[in-house]
């Protein structure tokens, strides 16, 4: 008999009907005489719902009461859940953050989990019920309601998991698993069986917004099974995992692209220590947050450093630079807002030498002119104009051969 | 500098607008330097889209889960109104019924209020804070969420009254305070400066809806002076309190009625002990209210056994009764569902004879016939045909003077 952890986003408890097909779904899991602890959402556009009536009493809610207001939207979905349950004859239990002593810390609308204490819920799930938790929100030692942030569901039903030693934790979704690429840019984009946690963590960052990246993190960090898997069809899904040492490699598990950048280059800054610190120094202030960072060798006593941020940021990024050049007595300061970033994701890459090359090369071969690239261990990004896109990523697709399954 | 507890239900909250009202109320009563504590209902209509949802998920909802779901109307209530009064730089802080360490037995959906714990609301008072606590809710000694039942916001109210030792208990409702009569059907009603808390039970109990009974019953017992006013309107409203020694009663407080009443008779009953209970025993069974029972003396040896019941319940207990006619070997059964009952309140009538007499007088010299008397220490009620419920009020609000003040 196995305990697996389940998690159900706002999307596929949305409505009545869908809060039914979950229960339809536990309910038949729990067939095979499985444990299982479940994870919920708010229904979807519930949350801003209550954002909205919380914008309307006050321009910056205080944090402490936006928790109290939003935790609301998911205490709702335990509670029809339950009921959901209940009228299918599998005896159920409801928990909020607070009462499943999800411990947090007291940071408002973005807490981080500390601590679970699981003794009800494992007391429960002996006496046979489904343990329905509240995703997203845990409660202050000082007993006050917070909540993880967006998408913090999923980090609760890692963390239940952790706790639990659940054996494996389900997120389901309304795709049916990891794609080596976005099937909507290319048709040819293939399910992955399985990918690795780092793949993940470089995937979700790059803009495939199918797990939350602190939920990805916190799952390698304690080693749970991770597996996403839709709610609305039947499949296996894809597991997410740590490499195994006898596990064949693919080279390349995914292309990951992200539309929404902007590209920020200081020209001739004089080459000092202290320079990058300088620039982005002001730019992180202002709350912009900063992607790639490209810095190339100086030419004379001068260098160009170019760094990406997200294209709602450009206009006042630039601005900021623009003050930033005149105090550090840079040349200019230029930047474009129509670029793409296109990454090549894969732990195998790391044992082999010529994906680089081989990347550029494809690329070169559609007239794809590369505009910046940055590496790191197990991924190679390059910056493009965002006309290229789409070229890009089949190109890519293609050049590796990604619809076909890799041993 | 006072402490006051006020109570603001679900139409004084019931939007946007009228929950930034409620801060501004509350704003302006802080500048006086008093203390306030806050209980607020759900936004009308919370409750019953909440408990729609429940019925779509299992006809007859799980009493706890039930509660996880309708104690969400509360909690977005208060978390909106403490945004109102921060943004209006009024520091505050909001409590949930299991926060606020509202403990009650397990009674789900109709949980009843065992002890409060004010530590914490008292710390942030004594921090300049107004404390913003949901109503109609609390939690078991297992860390369950309970509700109260429909309108316990009231009863939370008095309960925090009295255990914080308030100097008054505040509700604000849609009406500025407790009148003689419904001035609907007596436009000469008057709102009462004060009126004691056994009257102001047989009122409500009647049909004055201005007050959950429970709470009324909590106030006295605790000796909370209650006030009931406007929401919208200033005015001081109509203060409910223990009779004071001193104080000149008025003669008769005012007129009650309900016009939802059917009556029933057992005629020609054997006369012997255990007769009530096996009439009324089938009735209760039944889940059917009784209001008034009437038996008279007996004639040869037989009695006539009436009572009263709410229209709705009128049918079953009619089929009810016939089967009990037949078991008792009684004469037969009469009904009329076509009656309302009238009744004359004030603490002042036990000291006074006549009152009935004047009141029988008036009606009569009307031509209204009376078709039921019942009287307890501080009320007579009378039961007479629906047609006369109008003419019947009007008589003696005029017979008694009840639109002149008293001293």
């Amino acid at each position: 008999m196995a305990l697996y952890v389940h998690k159900y986003g706002g999307t596929s408890v949305g409505t009545v009907e869908r809060i039914q097909h979950v229960a339809d779904k536990i309910v038949q899991a729990r067939r095979s005489g499985d444990d299982i602890v479940v994870v919920v959402s708010a229904m979807s556009g519930e949350t801003d719902r209550l954002l909205g009536l919380a914008k309307q009493m006050q321009e910056r809610p205080n944090p402490r009461e936006l928790d109290v207001l939003l935790s609301t939207g998911e205490q709702v979905t335990i509670a029809l859940l339950c009921m959901a349950l209940e009228a299918r004859d599998c005896p159920a239990v409801s928990y909020t953050g607070a009462q499943a002593r999800i411990l947090t810390d007291a940071a408002h609308t973005k807490a981080r989990i500390l601590d679970i204490d699981t003794a009800k819920i494992r007391r429960d799930l002996d006496q046979g019920r489904v343990v329905v938790v509240a995703g997203f929100q845990g409660v202050s030692e000082e007993g006050d309601i917070t909540t993880l942030g967006r998408g913090g569901s999923d980090t609760t039903a890692v963390a239940l998991a952790a706790a639990l030693e659940a054996d494996e934790c389900r997120i389901y979704t309304d795709v049916d698993g990891v794609y080596t690429t976005d099937p909507r840019v290319e048709p040819k984009a293939r399910r992955l069986d399985r990918i690795t946690f780092e793949e993940m963590l470089e995937m979700a960052s790059l803009g495939s917004k199918v797990l939350q990246i602190r939920a990805v993190e916190f799952a390698g960090k304690y080693n749970v099974p991770l597996r996403v898997l839709s709610t609305f069809d039947d499949g296996p899904g894809t597991l997410i995992t740590y490499e195994e040492e006898d596990m064949e490699q693919a080279l390349i598990s995914g292309i990951a692209f992200n539309r929404d950048e902007a590209k920020l280059t200081v020209e001739g800054v004089p080459d000092r220590p202290g320079i990058a610190a300088a620039i982005l120094g002001p730019v992180a202030d202002a709350n912009i947050e900063v992607d790639m960072i490209v810095q190339n060798v100086a030419e004379d006593d001068t260098t160009d450093f170019t760094f990406t941020v997200h294209r709602n940021d450009y206009p006042k990024a630039l601005e900021i630079l623009e003050r930033v050049r005149q105090d550090l007595n840079a040349r200019k300061v230029t930047g474009d807002d129509r670029i793409v970033k296109v990454s090549l994701v894969g732990v195998g890459m790391r044992s082999h030498a010529g994906i680089a090359s081989k990347m550029f090369r494809a690329l070169a071969q559609e007239g794809i002119n590369i505009r910046m690239i940055s590496t790191s261990e197990i991924k190679i990004s390059v910056v493009l104009d965002e006309k290229y896109l789409e070229l890009a990523v089949r190109t890519l697709h293609d050049a590796f051969e990604l619809d076909k399954a890799q041993a």
